[in-house]
């Protein structure tokens, strides 16, 4: 694998422990901008769909797409789909999108490291001795691309940022700012939305 | 303000770009961590709800609430309530939780700054010169803890993460592997919510 896929030592850091799954996330959103052609995004222009969900293991894979790309959760760049799979779809407006999945025979073969019998034990992952996290680091590392990932186009995809603006107002019952999508009224007076009683 | 409170280099890295919200985010997760008296969180155990939204600025406060607190978007620690606000919602199960806010006044205060003229004017933060950037970062940093956040005791605040599951099986359509709590069923057979195309 190249060294342009391994993530740097500041991208654990920021996850929090050791595992296999961010490093498979960065190696994701690494090859993902190599085959849109398009660079780790600054700003606000590159937007990703990771499709895992909640109650389940491996999600660690999104932050190292956060990473990989710079299409992080506080930018409004990334979004969960729910669907509970280890995949994505990477698009930008310029391009057309592509999704990245993990096979499943990778994911099995994976899966036989002894990393994954102390997680089905519950332990965390901070609390695994280094060498039995390594292991199984080293090995995916070591899985080439096309092992590891299916890639499909998906010349079908589309998505449309909301359009933006920078219009806020006072909440009249509690006095706090809230930005115009989210306003409500409530006996003719603008309200956010937990004051409103409205709910979501 | 005190150095603890300061995002390391890395954290632009992350980020993508210089501007102030990252590094309020930054500050108010580290502030609301001492409150609670919680280290950043390495594994699944600390979780915060910024109450941001979509199509308004400013959202860069979470990716510093991520970096500071380690209670990220891919470890399934965070979810954003769509509320339209500058606040976050910090729980942790062996303490109570504790909402931040960016008060009114400190926002009108900050609003005056070059910063968001470029910004209102559409120029993205990394190509607004360094020195109007760090002009509002540099005033920023100057603020006292309780001119930019009003904090708030949340004892009545509850929340379960859902029961994990490493349980998973193949969708009979394309394959691929499907976490248990996101299967469905389709003429008998289990099926990803794509090919089910029964929707979330």
């Amino acid at each position: 694998m190249t060294k342009h896929y391994i993530p740097e030592a500041w991208a654990f850091e920021f996850h929090g422990h050791r595992c296999p799954f961010m490093p498979i996330g960065y190696r994701m959103g690494g090859l993902a901008m190599d085959y849109l052609g398009v660079e780790r995004e600054k700003d606000h222009g590159f937007f990703v769909f990771p499709e895992i969900g909640k109650g389940h293991p491996q999600t660690c894979m999104v932050d190292g797409i956060q990473i990989a790309t710079g299409a992080t959760y506080g930018k409004v760049l990334m979004e969960k789909t729910y669907y509970g799979k280890l995949a994505a779809t990477f698009y930008h407006p310029q391009k057309e999108a592509v999704r990245y999945a993990l096979k499943p025979d990778f994911m099995d073969n994976m899966g036989k490291f002894e990393f994954f019998d102390y997680r089905k034990r519950g332990i965390e992952p901070s609390k695994i001795p280094n060498h039995i996290t390594d292991d199984v680091i080293k090995w995916v590392f070591e899985q080439p691309d096309d092992t590891v990932f299916k890639v499909e186009p998906r010349p079908d995809f589309k998505f449309s940022p909301v359009k933006g603006s920078f219009n806020k107002a006072k909440c009249s019952i509690c006095g706090e700012y809230v930005f115009e999508r989210y306003l409500r009224q409530k006996d003719g007076k603008p309200v956010c939305i937990p004051c409103s009683g409205y709910g979501r």
